[in-house]
């Protein structure tokens, strides 16, 4: 089995090399190939996403990926800039499912900005769809507005859109993982303004037909932003669309306080996917080995349960990342007082000593 | 002074009288005049914006707004449902800014999900652009997908745009809101993703030059997400526009815990403007004498500041809004162990009563 390591910038090549660390460590004969990607690309090849890589992952069977972005490369176009490498991948790849995980580990739950009765035990899932909406949607670009009171003027614009077939697809996998948990799905749409989105909410009522054991509610994404600060809790699968997606994923993610700690999964339709760790590249603490590497290692764990088939090895290393924690070993993202405050490496370590 | 009382539906009736009750206590002689929108406005005169509603708001110089929505109205089509007249006010009066305070009440600390020293002395003023973006822009409906993996099904589509002009005065609306505060604006955007907002970010950048005197940061809408639940305090003003505010907004209220306590203020070139709380229509309270008016008769107050002229009666009702709450008058939705539980009408009694 062939794995894509594509560590990026930032601290995207130091957690990457822990995740690399504690695949070694389970004794598996997986075939691990690196290669640039981001900045990293740019600087290499001259391009984010370049040749090379693009067809590294596409003959992977997985593709393992740190975090691309740093200052550097903010002045360059568009085109250009890091952020340009994660887009192509999910489009080139037809990653159109994005599944990431929001919980709240009880040892980290001081480290959330929420009220502890308000996120402890929080465990929800927000499935993200990835390759459509305005994201990809053509024409996009600068005209001269064409109508209205500011005719003449120049016009940034943009084409959001969802064909049914899209919408099917990602409803298919929200309520499938729904069935393996609490069997609530709630779809966030803007059907009370957006054409695309009442016809993703009548696609989504539709799908649920064949998912009756599945419960199924429909959210504006103004009041699932509202609902995600009162009452996390309450929700067990959200289903939504790459932009609200994007949104209500991280405020998800910040809900638990400890992003370094989530992982995500984006997941074509054969399970082949891209593993990524929630967070940025965060550039300012770049190479002081103090990055959390836990969400890329989770991330890892994901990728041996969904794309490579090796659920057991996704549990070693769940259930070592789960130790260390209760050993009180804490990158400095997490660290409270009482706790071993341990940098990169040293949790890496950690992480592949813990594995039973 | 012709005010129009736009009452509407579910608890927008019972909280507009409290609101109109507090006006009348005044001493002023304004002329006040109703009529109804939303659900009330289609069961009486069969369209949620009736066109004598929409002749007496464009007659009078500013609109108090109640609510709308109701469960009953869901199965009507789009075009007649309640939360079409909002969207047809603001466009047929021009209103492009919305101006929402998200503000902790040190008395309601309490209420918020949050822990106190996150959002304690929490005062954000979120602005929205109202009437450009992906609400109104054209094309949009559902076609035969034209290219692509999908072409030839379905597919729902709308049309994000922004022009120059509208950047522009929303721009310069946020700038000038700082220059009254903490001169700071955070411009939220997807300048990353989306052409409408890298050109956002381009304009906004521009009329910042008139601004020297205060601070410009850019910030993606992901990320606002996240900062808004990690660190709300570090905002001054954010600028925005009306998609990303509708879901910014929103969660910024909800921080404070106490979304019946926020007013907002939607206001055109000229300063004219209508006013409504921040809150919905609440059909299940709805006639049960328990809703919080405080919202609505917040937002009164900013009638008077914003569009009537008339700063010392804005003042007059938010000293005696902050009296009641010292008072420990609380409704049902802030209510907490200690205070004393009162209806909408005692609430907005003790407001009247309250009035210096
Ligand atoms: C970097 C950016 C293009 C990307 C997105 O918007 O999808 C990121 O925010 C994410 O969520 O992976
Ligand atoms: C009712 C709806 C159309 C409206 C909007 O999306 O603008 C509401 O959510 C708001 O924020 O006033």
């Amino acid at each position: 089995m062939k794995i894509a390591i594509l560590p990026g910038d930032g601290i995207g090549p130091e957690i990457t090399a822990q995740a690399v660390k504690v695949l070694n460590a389970l004794g598996e004969s997986f075939e691990l190939e690196s290669a640039e990607v981001g900045g990293a690309g740019y600087a290499a090849h001259g391009h984010p996403l370049p040749q090379g890589t693009l067809a590294l992952a596409k003959a992977a069977d997985a593709v393992l990926f740190g975090a691309v972005g740093d200052y550097k490369y903010d002045a360059l176009e568009r085109a250009l800039r890091p952020e340009q490498a994660i887009l192509g991948l999910r489009k080139e790849l037809g990653l159109f499912a994005n599944l990431r995980p929001a919980i709240l580990y009880p040892e980290l739950a001081g480290a959330s900005t929420l009220k502890p009765e308000v996120v402890s035990g929080l465990d929800i899932l927000i499935i993200r769809e990835l390759t459509g909406d305005i994201y990809f949607g053509k024409p996009r670009g600068v005209r001269e507005c064409p109508d209205g009171p500011f005719a003449g003027q120049r016009e940034g614009f943009d084409t959001m859109r969802y064909a049914e077939g899209e919408i099917r697809r990602i409803a298919h996998v929200a309520f499938q993982a729904a069935r393996k948990r609490d069997r609530r799905v709630t779809s966030v749409d803007k059907a009370n303004v957006l054409e695309t989105f009442q016809f993703w909410r009548d696609i989504v009522t539709d799908v649920h037909k064949e998912y009756q054991d599945v419960e199924l509610e429909h959210m504006y994404v103004d009041n699932a932003a509202m609902q995600l600060v009162r009452a996390p809790k309450k929700f067990d699968v959200i289903v939504t669309g790459n932009m609200f997606g994007d949104i209500l994923s991280d405020a998800a993610a910040m809900l638990t306080g400890s992003i370094g700690m989530l992982p995500s999964a984006s997941l074509d339709a054969n399970n082949k996917g891209l593993y990524e760790p929630s967070h940025g590249s965060a550039p300012d603490i770049a190479g002081k080995g103090v990055a959390n590497p836990l969400a890329t290692i989770l991330s890892a764990a994901m990728m041996l349960r969904f794309s490579l088939g090796k659920a057991e090895q996704a549990d070693r290393i769940e259930n070592a990342v789960k130790k260390v924690l209760a050993q009180g070993l804490r990158t400095p993202d997490i660290y409270e007082e009482g706790t071993t405050r341990v940098g990169t490496e040293q949790m890496g370590d950690a992480v592949v000593n813990a594995l039973d």
